[in-house]
């Protein structure tokens, strides 16, 4: 069964090191999104993984399609035309210097591109499971219209579809945000949110907010997570549970609240010495989706999307570059440390 | 006496060595246009230089101004405004294979401006000499009404007008760019091009054409400056004649029309092993604008422009990173490659 | 129709730039090997190509699948197993210094594979056009065995095979490559040569050899193709003119013998100055496979083959990282190197 | 009202990341000194700063200049002279190795320099505020005098004197420093020490010194601070208080002394991973004069100056890169770590 | 009195920085193996050192030998021969992600090496002290016999003999190990062991073994020591303990029995946050040589290898770059992190 | 039977590629000298080799001598003392743009040597030629002193000395050149020149001198070299024939002169695509002191000299790391430019 994700891919200049950005002469060239990360994730996670979306045929395309390609995920229903592609700059930061995204996405040729650009029909052919983020309908109208026609269209076909609010407030504002999503809520299966998605996307609050404090609130978590399963149908609701000390160490955990069972899992919680934290909620989605495709346990599901996106901020770039027996290791011996001989 | 320039600055994001685009990591930073080339290298040759555009006010825009500070450029007058900076990957050309620029300049800040962005009165405030390229104008129908501007203000307070023609067929077409770069060809004092500049923005072409043939059309040349300054009451045409053999190797040399000595002049010609050839033109007109300026005869002027354009294709980058003593040097000595110790 | 092409593939391991090997601290590193570099660029060319090897399942196999994968390489009936992958150091020559190349690629997996590690028949399900290369049977005994079964099963399915002679003295002498080769000959529709290689393993010599000499003999490379194409029943055999001044400049050209036509095609001769020539040969060999693929005239195919090899000898490391149209670009213009912009 | 530092401007070689010296075939150039370190952070907080110095004319002195113009710092009034200009190479600690500085500054053109070559009547004009620091004396008997020059125009033109006292035992001995900082702390209106700085170059000891058990004596710094006020007639002293662990993490704050309310000011405490400590004492003062300068009261200014060398330390090189807006952030926020979108 | 370490040394190709194994284009190339590492940190003590290995006279093998000559030690023992040399690819682990090291040494020419390769009368002439460890037995059986031969010669000449047992799964099963070390066990007088080592090799275990809890047992490490001891004869036993909790930081501190004085020393405890900790073992193993041949104390020779091996997990490369200074440095200071000026 | 060295290493800090100084944001730094040059081409030859010069103890120091170790120099009778290392900026020329090399040697540690820092008896200990060049004594007075101390130890105890006079204006004028060099001519026996050398050192001219014209005048050199041996009783006298077309490529050839056998001999001439020059002139003086140390005729070892100088300019760096195969296979071959597999 093939997975599909479909979103925005864009070409990530960074700063090298824990420099700023432009402190030094050079950039370090990869290419990211929330959507191809969850693609490249699970094609290294061995699932047959395609990616959609819309690239100039430029040089530039060409290399983020090259990347993707590298990883084993099929590109060959990505949509051409002509115009810019996306990019971000990122400085990295370093203990009370917060990391930095300066984002130079508008007018690419995906927020340009209009409804007949996609046929979901053939686009969907043989998928089994559509991933999407709310990135991608905050990016235009002509996208969030997309969004919906792709969602019936994977509704017809009985695909299960996973959404990760992935609330941006440089691209939308919370009133905007919800009007657009609170629809496209009603096809999505299993949804993936932090605690701030929650709250400006759906408006849903847990009842006792410690976030800022550090402290995490369980509780509160699991009533968020019950509401949007209730509220939209969602058969899932996961929210990762970020304690963001500095940018050098946090810590990481996340919940999954199961309709059906009527409770929520938390997994094990990590502190993470952080090389890179870009794309940590995405590697979180793709673990898990490979959790709950490969059949595992509800607990062991999260455990393993968790222990995934662990691992993913030891990595540099968006990119979470581990097998499925990278993550069963940490699993099994909680990251001991010793060297892989 | 200030001299100021008027474009837009990009970033330039150049493939490492002779490799292709992105076929390594990371990519070189650093900043461009083909005004503030000719700005740097007018400040390098201790010219009271500043220069003008339209910038953002994050990281990128403020790298850009960074950079032209430290090469001693007056940054004080530049505009800021939401939006994105432009910016250009590059892929050094080697032999039979050409070099390649992928613009992603369209939806910069700059083309966005209007007119009222823009207070030349104030702007040339203190200017002698007022440099600008056919870039601008062919950027959006707002920067070719301010080019307007800025000529009708320069030319009530008797500063020197002088346009690089420098057509760029991606951005405009030759009936465009006639119909608007005509009516401000009225302004200029000083008019640079290359022939297919004078052929695509004005319609005038050498009597015997053999610019594909490597071999140089001296009398062609000639006529078609000496058209130029008598259609449109220039003080001088020049033109820079490149005979480019291959991405490696090419020869150099130019020719400057004066209209009131009703005379051409043609510089020494230089055989070229090409480090970077990105801003040769650029560097020719800063050299030329310093020759006239600092009160040389119409031959060293040129010479000077000439030499100083032939280092900057052994130099790294847009700029041209040369001083007057470099240029004399070369002048002097015919560049025989002894190590200066 | 599918390309399949087989052989080895080897991690590369440069000393950057023109420093000799080890006096940098790094080496730069990527994947190459004769028939996989062909592969490269016949998918660079749009065609359908697959590639087979055998590889080790640890982290330098899949970064040669992964690199691969990333050109578009169909890299789906690569063999496994345990053991090692081969590589080699090299070191770039310039001027008077030649450049070098470190072999350490005995013992690796693919020279230790045996007969019953390729299953032929499903191999080469789909596949239209099979390309070997001499140095493929001097690996090892199974390896000369391998090809055979391969070459066999080709026929059996009236696939068209394509052969580059590829003499390489370190891995055999000429009598031991006669006495492998000429059988293999047999089922081979197009050769490649230069004339190094028709002599050391066919024994084929022209009339009058000039080689050292620097001046082409262009009866004598003739003369060679045809008696190949008469000796063994090739449809084709393509000869390389090197011409090897010095280690920065090259003339380089081509000859085309067809049996059919009972005559000699000779390419344009290029004057390059080169940037990597690793690789150079195999270009090549992509180019004539696609020229005769796409039904081009044997004239057109030749010099489609001998631009493409040129652009490669422009190109940093052993993949010819260049497309249809940049090649034909070179064809149509010669190569005047004036930046695409 | 202009700021005005003067000092020694160094070329810092450092080892790249963690290695030792020498280890890697390359080193990081960057430019630094303790006080255009101040000079650099002040023209980044938008206050109009000039550098003064003495620097050869060469392609070192033209790029240190380069390096400070970038900045916006006025160079304009840099003494030109034939020489050397000094260096250090840098070795960065971790964890228990310490990082390691090797001068090389010896015989630079500034230590050679005479009373004559500073006109300090035209130097300090239009100035409000100059800074030095302990550094300068230090270096040569030449700069102790000039130093007494600049200390008595200043003065006389009622231009507030700030000095960071910067003891190194490389330099001078305790009793040489005592004896020639003594006389020039007379001028001083705001002094800047450590607790080593306070005793090697005043004598002034708290009154129960634990520094090196890792402890911080608040008392002990106040009473410190106090002394220096009273027996110099300072109007504020500031003393930063370094809890050294070790190379990779430090406790860092800071207390600020006011003759004129007579009381202490403590700030905030930061526990900081290190990305670069060298500028961290350069950064507290700049911090402190834009606190002071900008009329924050004495809490605000403090907590200013110890939040911008806390960023200091995550930022590579001497500089402290970093704006208002990005102090006044950490103030609010603590530094949580989240990425700035 | 001359040191002589024999083994085999390996080519080492890191990923840069925290990227995993070849995504990035490059590879960091360094030289390691356990008794080179002893060599070159006796080296940089001061101690006259050799090295003994097999070597190809190839550019790899030469530019070895060149890396161990810049240190210092003598190279002139080392054999040669046609063949390979063996290399790993690292990738350094971050918080949970362990290291990885991808061994490619099987076929080096020192595994295919002969007894009749190395005369040890010869080159054990003049040599006070040999170090091997279990490494070189493990790579095949020629030098199983080869250590034998060793042993035998430096029993006979009353050379010292150190080993430090080194256990690698990937090399042999315990069952081997134990075969092949316990006879050769006879011979050493100062054995160097971790507890995994003690219990796969020799089969000797602590009474209650927390390995794995992290917590230390240090009576057991104790009853480890005095069983080597009294079991074959060794004058010292060493144990080092690392406390692995994650690939950033380690607790790390050691232990040595003294037969004769029939008790247990313990080091100092380092709580290290890791730049590198590849060769942490071999920097031990040579402090605690230095150590003892210098004459120190049981306790201080210990605290030396402790205060030694600390050090090297603070630097990139397999090589502990420290000198007798900076080993001492640390113990009087604690580490405290301080910059040396 | 040893060669011995004796002058100045010096840190070499140079911009990399093609860059301008300061352009990026490293240097790359490696050692030389010329003397240093001469000893390590030699070892490299297969000669026993030592250099001797005085330097500080610290990093850089240090970092010199490893670097001449790893080449099997021997450092053993270097002189250590307190003080400053000389370096040296480096630009790379490139076609019209001249090199540049800023130097910044002065009261480097050995400049600041007296007579009373070397040993000369103990120091010549066993070694059978000594070399040193004119730039040693253009250093200082000490120097000039020193090198005559060791001229007149040299000749007692009857080795062979040679010099190069190696010119160079930044150090010395002619007249204080010719002051000081002619008393120490009396002690050479091989003299090593380029025409301005002979010229400005020891005023001798050839008749005709067309040196700037670009076409050698080899009667000229001829006659130079003869007066050099007549007047100072010099058995060789070497002439290095430069041409100088531009910073890219060089005509390159030797003349050798023999005061026994009354005639010269002139090499093979050499065009060359420049990797890096500096160092050229040193490589030849080794290249000599090989030839004629191991037997060669006169013209074989002029021809051996030529052609490793020839290589020189092929190789990153100041020193000459080639060997003698490679050498002795560029006489054979020409410099086909081959890859040698």
């Amino acid at each position: 069964m093939k997975v599909l994700t479909f979103g925005e891919i864009l070409l990530r200049l960074a700063a090298p090191g824990y420099t700023r950005l432009f402190q030094k002469d050079s950039l370090e060239a990869s290419f990211c999104g929330a959507e191809a990360n969850v693609a490249v994730s699970l094609a290294l996670f061995g699932i047959d993984t395609a990616y959609i979306t819309k690239l100039p045929g430029n040089d530039v395309g060409r290399a983020a399609v090259n990347s993707l390609r590298s990883f084993g995920v099929d590109t060959g229903r990505i949509v051409y035309g002509d115009g810019r592609m996306g990019l971000y700059y990122l400085e990295k930061g370093a203990s009370q210097r917060s990391g930095k995204v300066v984002y130079d996405r508008a007018y690419s040729v995906i927020t340009q591109a209009g409804r007949e650009d996609f046929d979901w029909d053939a686009l969907l052919e043989g998928v089994g499971w559509f991933h999407w983020t709310g990135i991608t309908p905050a990016l235009s109208e002509g996208l969030a219209g997309i969004c919906m026609d792709a969602c019936e269209a994977a509704r017809k076909k009985g695909i299960t579809v996973s959404c990760d609010l992935n609330y941006r407030k440089t691209l939308w504002a919370p009133e905007k945000a919800g009007a657009v999503m609170v629809p496209l809520m009603e096809y999505v299966d299993v949804c993936i949110a932090n605690e701030e998605d929650a709250d400006k996307v759906l408006g849903i609050r847990p009842e006792d907010n410690h976030v800022e404090s550090g402290e995490l609130n369980r509780a509160g978590y699991e009533s968020v997570a019950k509401e949007i399963c209730e509220r939209y149908g969602c058969r899932y609701a996961a929210v990762t549970m970020r304690e963001s000390y500095d940018a050098s160490v946090n810590g990481w955990s996340a919940m999954l609240y199961s309709r059906e069972k009527g409770r929520a899992y938390f997994s094990r919680r990590y502190e993470i010495r952080i090389v890179d934290r870009v794309g940590g909620g995405d590697s979180f989605a793709a673990g898990l989706i490979y959790g709950l495709l490969s059949g595992k346990e509800e607990q062991a599901a999260l455990e393993f999307a968790a222990a995934a996106s662990c691992l993913k901020h030891t990595i540099e770039g968006d990119y979470n570059r581990v097998s499925v027996v990278e993550v069963e290791a940490l699993l099994e011996n909680g990251g001991h440390g010793r060297v892989q001989r």
